[in-house]
């Protein structure tokens, strides 16, 4: 059986211009591993509807979910909903069950429900919302793309809303060993067992630092007893770590 | 006069599976800004043949200049040489003056050169080398692409080595002011500033934390009186801040 696959949308200036160091797909990552879904691919786009609808559309094509990440704010650069749109040639616009969350929540604080603001309600046609409990304008999934705020926070609370709905795999499991020696002396039996264990991943991520050098080793598998027994092996081999 | 545009594609299962938060993207990011080369697109993507070769093709044909980190190491799971020669339909062997620098840093440690060391010698035709003043195996650039480590300290060496070989352009200014309005107020006279504007870009970001919130705005150009004049606009808009 294989796990889901999908990828990631990141949308925005800030993290190409260097001003924001990426959160959200760190995020995005670490929680797909748990759910059993391959994370496969992220692409990152800057501000611009022809990179956001091109990729978009190759990636749902490619992949089981897709799931983006900025752009759906009230402001001149908040293009996604209306890039989203283009690429599922839909409509787009202000829909009732987003107004009324929308019109609910400045009622409670006493503020304006503006034009800027209402943007906020444009969804696709056919889209269904995701829940946003942080800051209330909502996310949403139109067929296999989910499309959610850029801001960490909102970010994770609507992950945290999606991820119920969607159907995992087997839980991506992985134990690591620090080994402290090059990588050029542990690639040879690295590699057999590599070729051991042909259902595992085994990643070597070297590091380096104050003169002490090494790899961190990391066995990844949906068994946990091939991981386990694959663990023991390298053990075995590197015994002084 | 148009900056040069790049992309960089970030190989590696790690970032994926939510192991390690990427940093390589966003020292890049911020050094190419500096330089005046518009990042304009990045990939993620596992240690698959296939989508390393993929994606390299369509970055390298789409952008003026594209930087790779990870999978050159001496490990089973480094395969970015070989996909590199795949992509460019060249071949890749152990090249002489790798193997020097190679043979010569090993000698200095009393350490052997094996095969898994051998590998990081393997060198694409008609590619030169880019110095790795850290652990010494090389980058190399073949025509537009700059295939660099993944291990930050050594990738972000290879980007000092890489630098002053590639033609930059203005450098992107940009200024920014914290707004403690939310953005649904703010968004209406950002838009006419952005409409004034044309030539800058103008991003809004917003914050939330512990019961403050806001938006961070950013303006960027490459011509700073015209950041200047946006700038003092805005601060003239939002006076209180």
């Amino acid at each position: 059986m294989t796990n889901p696959s999908a990828a990631m949308l990141v949308i925005g200036d800030e993290i190409l211009s260097g001003r924001t160091r990426d959160a959200n797909m760190y995020y995005l990552a670490g929680e797909f591993t748990k759910h059993g879904i391959d994370l496969k691919e992220v692409r990152v786009v800057s501000d611009d509807p022809d990179a956001i609808v091109g990729a978009l559309n190759d990636l749902r094509r490619a992949h089981d979910q897709v799931v983006t990440s900025g752009g759906i704010g009230p402001t001149h650069d908040d293009i996604t909903a209306d890039c989203v749109a283009q690429a599922f040639g839909v409509t787009v616009d202000v829909r009732d069950d987003a107004r009324a969350l929308l019109q609910a929540h400045y009622d409670r604080q006493g503020t304006e429900l503006n034009a800027a603001r209402l943007r906020m309600a444009r969804i696709p046609e056919g889209a269904t919302l995701i829940d946003n409990p942080v800051s209330i304008a909502p996310g949403f999934t139109i067929e296999n793309v989910h499309v959610m705020a850029g801001v960490p926070a909102v970010f994770q609370a609507m992950v945290a809303s999606l991820l119920p709905n969607l159907t995992g795999g087997a839980p991506l499991l992985s134990q690591s060993l620090r080994i402290f020696r090059g990588e050029g002396e542990i690639a040879e039996p690295l590699g057999k067992l590599a070729q051991d264990y042909p259902d595992l991943s085994i990643g070597s991520y070297p590091f380096q630092k104050d003169g002490i050098y090494g790899a961190n080793v990391v066995i990844r598998g949906a068994d946990g007893a091939q991981v386990d027994h694959a663990m023991a092996v390298l053990s075995t081999l590197f015994p002084d770590t």
